[in-house]
């Protein structure tokens, strides 16, 4: 079959019966027409429609292995920099439809399945694993252009380092039951960003130590699978007007709480279980981070142009651009952009096959990118906050211009070099990016999207080859230790 | 009459036929029941009624010099620094009703026009000055506990240093007639908050160099002259619902653009008009400044003490004391507010009488305390989403607890100390607090309470008697200049 | 006999034969002729002189309460909040002496040695502890105006928290017998500030938990005992040229290591010994820490007066105070100036009696300023830096301008409002105070003056009356719990 | 010739007799054996030596295109990336020797040089213009393998805007006659960095606008050329002892004042004189600021890898890798170093040829890179401050640990892994690098070496090529202009 198009995307998530909660009520009509969903799934069935465009034909798409039809590039396994650089100009590609905003654009999931799939042979003669499993679902996703969301934080009950999570009922999911058929699931994940939007739900974990081989396994399933449940948040849609909400009323990825009812994940579904060395290991041996950085910060580059663009037209618009600290603020965010750039340019120059042949970008560049983003992201929408200043605050609506008080705003909004109308939408977009409830879970997105700041910035620490320069120092010093 | 409860409040304005536009329509109905402004009116009509209530009379007003009646104590002009403490103690009481998050409870506008009162005496024998005009308005305001919005930022549509603002059409409120009733203005202003929700609007100017004799007043009118008109923002009322919206239900107070149709100002309502020089001046020498930056950093301090314990109560919840990283990070909030409490004891501690006899907090305290507030509130906000991380994303509203998957809540959700209601009440205070529209507009409202940021530290660094330290230098190094 | 002068000072540290190395020799003849220690005891000699004349004698004695003589203020227990003032006056004359710039001018280890004393009652019928001992110790210091040095950091062989110290060999000092005379101690103690150059070497332990009885103690002993010795570090002494060292060359307070080798401190000399409990409990309990920090922060006060004052001067050298950034920079001083005063300020305005009937400044208050100098002076030294820029690298000396070329500095150096000797005069200052060796080690000492910033910052969390506000919070929010 | 040894460097230097004004006299003996620049003078001996060394000789020099020999690679022209690879490789291998502490190793002055000439062919042509003296000039400095100086920087006397310099003496130095040899120069400049301490001195301005065409212009001459008198700074060389002061005793390069008192520059050695325009356009259009900032860069870089060799046997010894605020702390390092080392190289990889054929590194990455090291070399400074702590402040001498008092130092001193000895080497170097005055100066200079912060700052943003990123947005919004 191969790569599909919006319809076809469309189609089949209103087919799943997926059981999703919202506002205390659980959704009964087509996902697609329900006004939390309904932006979102345009969005990505507009992505969807464009891999078959001629235009774009090439850049989205490559001949399956198997059949030779088009399917998605985020499925291909790059052997050479020039797969890498295939691979990241369809990232950007997609990323720009939506200034790179959209987290979870499909490319980001598929990766991580690429990833892990990739790798899949680390897995061979290893205890309760399946290779073949994680490859032929690779290969049917890619064949199928299956859409994911997955889900790796559990139950934030207690943070403090003296608790150990356990209690006589499952929390955090875990496998209550093995028999013929499958594992049985009982328990919860947090964050499932958007949760019960997708063909299936893919589950692993990441980046601790597990105490209980219970919760140590990697599985795909169907959104539908029985038991399963998705308990969204508020949506932060603000409202359908495009005026008024340029962002959330098209991109708004609600986030979800996934409960697993004693959910049966059949075998062929299961990629590891009951394995706790290697739920830990696979993670970071597999492609898995490198493939995934090398999506996210391509898109992350992508969302700072956005920032940089539009915060030069709120300047130009007001015409502040001759004030020095305005200049300042102004050159942090191309700093931030450029040293993106330039990461990620040193990774892809210093990529690598790994033990398999699959061409990886330098890991240990890409985590320095990844410890950089979440650090200026923040300040880069403080910054669009304070070129906007009192600007910001009274935003008239779409409606109001298409009022009688119409010419009071014309008059009395209009910029220096821009119509009061362009000025609102400029400035709305700004609000739309960084105050509004949409605006502001974008932030901590970023600010969280690679895991815990502080176990991040230890973990670079303790990982980057730092002994050699400790031993210049040595021989510097003519120390003999 | 004096002090007026919340009743007389509501059925006042609801009498007033303003003139006001949101989203496109003009507001017919009553507006106490409009839903973008009914919880913040009946926030303020119950602080209205604690005006009458024995417990809290006596901090809350003082007897009428004109008639005896108890009226509200924000109108007190103080004459020692036990009346000071009045004025804050009833401060304190009122914000302490809200957290300090109203930013505009009627005690704010009352100062101000109470500072600018207490030196009408300034006005006499200047030219086109009426200090009796100013001093009756007082009175009035006072014995009929009038409640006030105003509004001095003139449209931001060119900022460049080289821009001086003209055209044909008047685009800054400005006199364009003066005839024996008064004065006629047309034009606009930005930003009155609660714009079109209160008895009368207060119209005066601040913080620049005039070139423009007709932009230079200060008059008060009431809300539904005619020809005023208030065009509002987007409401950030997120839902009626307290339990998912516990802050922007209540305490959303709009802002809006205020437009002068020609409107006409009668003389007696008239406090000075085409006067550059005494507009300029007057802000700076009366006691508007030190008054009103007294009510302000009084409610922030309450703010701030909110903030604390909003933040204490999160680690109390998630069980994130013992780290080191956070304790920094707490620290920080009880540094900021130590820092606020301490600057006020100063400023009150160092009161002096003006040459009219009022009592005057120190202005050059409250100045360091006006700059720093700005600066480290935005810094509380981002404390405030770094200790509750991941777990501000995914919050269940209230119908979610009021349905069937509760259980899943109650047992997923809960936190280390606390009930999942109660935890998530707590994360959905935070993320109120911080990052919905209602929050990040309180973050750009204090950002920007006081001015421009970086004109108040230039204005800081000029006005601060800092000659006797440099003479010291040159006494420490024999200089002779 | 009560309060020496300067010639008294001088020549009874040139009596003992204290045991001092410097850069690998033993000192032998006068110290106060050493040029590594002359400056600073001439400096300290004119501090003491001061006691006694008729202009300072009131603020800076008191009579004797045993003989009516004058005895310096820095013993007065204080009863009263006057008596507070009268100690914060007397450190105010003193610091204004040097800038704030000496750390350790006689009051401060003798406000240290009366906060303990004050309260020795706490000492009574506890195990080990002498409190008549530290009682009687105060009374004779009081009345011969001893001079001291302390030492409280063991050697830091090994930060890790898994370590925990133990070797054969004493390191960090303990006692190795005891016996009729008193206690042996052997081992070692880091950092004693002008360890060597005061009559005495007071000696106990601060803030840890203690592993080994044999480490917790307090003693004070006269420089000069057998088995005591210092070594010195380099001195930062630039020149005896005050025009090129304008602070080096009289205020260089010179750091050494205590070796105890074998010292027996005898009997009378001890306060407590062997007793872990109090060792850890009576540093917190007494009056230590509340009079210590009070002489402290108002050092610190002046020296950010001193830091206005020439930054103040640096800018009207070069003319650069209109500059937007320069004027931020400006303002930060005075934040910092206005935010320790004003701390001070409330810690005095809340001061409380102790169970002894002694007047305490407010220690939760004085802790915040004692973690926002610390967090602040290193910017402050950098402001200077920032404002002074490249002006600070080229300075001419003082023979220089007495040399044939003083026609083309007095060309060439010239400032915007002074001569070329004055401008290199203050710049010359600047450097001295910021980018000489003397000069940074200041930064250093000012950074960990109250200890290891990150301990002090976790300790301000856990110790403030914090719940309270997440009480406010709880009813705010209805919660139970 | 060709390149030079070491022993040739230090005769030819002897045998000039440059006038130094040192501490108020003048220089008369060898300066290569007096104690403020014996030892730099020996630290550049050694690195002229490099150039001839059989291991080096294919890094470090290049056959001249005249007379085949080899001469030094920095002064290349390069023609291909491969040629700007050679460069960066002597570059580093250069600033290796030093740690990347040596500002002004010789490649920096010849790279310099190099890079105007490059562009020689743009002065053809224009008025006062001499391009073939620059290009021969280049190419003798090559064959002798010249050492240089320079000075751009006014003297700083007013600062203000609204000030113009002007005075009837001259103060900037200026051309004050024209005649038949040569032209005339009186007046000063500021801040040579070893000025006196090379062949040659080169002078020309940058980055302003001139009022004053007599103050235009570019040449070279001998450093003892008449007239010509170099004012020093007073020393930072600690000490002569490597132990003591291992970076100052070794590689302090003293900065001194140029007073040029009508000294004649001949016609042969004129670039260019009285044309403003050309004087300011120049420097922008000639490949001065890419090949310049390529050299220093490359030696940012290399002093970067140096404090993380450092700061990691900090960490080492005294055994602190464990805390998360350090590892926080090491991961600041880590990402300056791999921010710069990125942008390093995609300035190479985007290098393309002028339209001389000379393949420059992309300046605009270069600007990010020379914005973003004056930022974070003073905290990489404070780092390892902070690393040190208190262990930074009292530091045995070399002679201390020749004393009898060895075995207290032995004992007392040692690190978790280090003996005593080692320990205060390694402390010694961090001490030296950034709290002695030499260290200071070092920040300084490196803060203000690209010149001021601020102005670079506003440059960056006014340059950078963000027009196609508002574009982006306008298209986003769909707005027309």
């Amino acid at each position: 079959m191969g790569s599909i198009n919006g319809k076809k995307y469309i189609e089949r998530l209103d087919k799943l019966k997926t059981e999703i909660w919202y506002d205390g009520q659980k959704i009964t009509g087509k996902i697609s027409e329900h006004p939390a969903f309904k932006g979102l799934l345009q969005t990505k069935a507009h992505l969807y429609d464009m891999q078959l465009k001629p235009a774009f034909k090439d850049i989205m798409t490559f001949p399956s292995p198997t059949t030779g039809d088009p399917v998605g590039m985020s499925y291909l396994m790059p052997r050479t920099k020039e797969d890498l650089l295939k691979r990241r100009h369809m990232i950007e590609l997609w990323a720009r439809q939506t200034g790179g905003i959209l987290g979870r654009s499909p490319d980001y999931l598929n990766t991580v399945l690429t990833g892990l799939a990739s790798s899949a042979a680390w897995l061979e003669n290893r205890n309760n694993c399946f290779p073949d499993h994680l490859k032929a679902f690779h290969e049917k996703a890619r064949e199928e252009d299956l859409s994911f969301t997955h889900t790796f934080i559990s139950p934030q009950v207690n943070r403090s380092t003296m608790y150990f999570g356990e209690s006589d009922e499952p929390i955090a999911a875990r496998i209550v039951e093995e028999n013929e058929k499958g594992i049985l699931i009982k328990g919860a994940r947090l964050l499932a960003t958007q949760g019960g939007l997708t063909d299936e739900l893919l589950v692993f974990s990441v980046g601790k130590y597990f105490f209980n081989e219970n919760e140590a396994f990697a599985f795909a399933i169907p959104s539908d699978t029985e038991g399963l449940r998705f308990i969204c948040r508020n949506s932060f849609v603000g409202g359908s007007s495009e005026f008024d909400h340029p962002l959330s009323s098209r991109y708004e990825e609600i986030d979800s709480i996934v409960v697993f009812d004693n959910v049966l994940v059949p075998w062929e579904r299961v990629f590891y279980y009951k394995n706790a060395e290697v739920a830990e290991e696979f993670i970071t041996v597999s492609g898995f981070h490198s493939f995934a950085k090398h999506q996210v910060i391509t898109r992350q580059i992508v969302k700072t142009e956005f920032i940089l663009g539009l915060a030069e037209l709120i300047v130009e618009t007001i015409n502040i651009g001759e004030y020095e600290h305005i200049q300042g603020k102004m050159s942090e965010i191309i700093i931030g952009l450029e040293t993106m750039k330039a990461l990620m340019e040193k990774a892809e120059n210093h990529a690598a096959l790994d033990e398999w042949g699959y061409m990886r970008p330098d890991l240990s560049t890409l985590k320095v990118a990844g410890t950089v983003f979440p650090k200026i992201y923040p300040r880069l929408c403080e910054i669009i906050q304070l070129l906007g200043a009192s600007g910001l605050i009274t935003l008239p609506t779409e409606k109001a211009f298409a009022s009688d008080i119409r010419k009071d705003l014309d008059l009395y909004v209009q910029g220096a070099t821009k119509t009061a109308e362009e000025r609102v939408k400029i400035f709305t977009l700004a609000w739309d990016l960084t105050m509004s409830a949409f605006g502001t879970r974008q932030t901590q997105y970023e600010r969280y999207f690679f895991g815990d700041p502080i176990r991040l910035t230890s973990d670079l620490y303790k990982n980057y080859p730092k002994d050699k320069h400790a031993q210049a120092i040595r021989n510097f010093l003519k120390l003999k230790q």
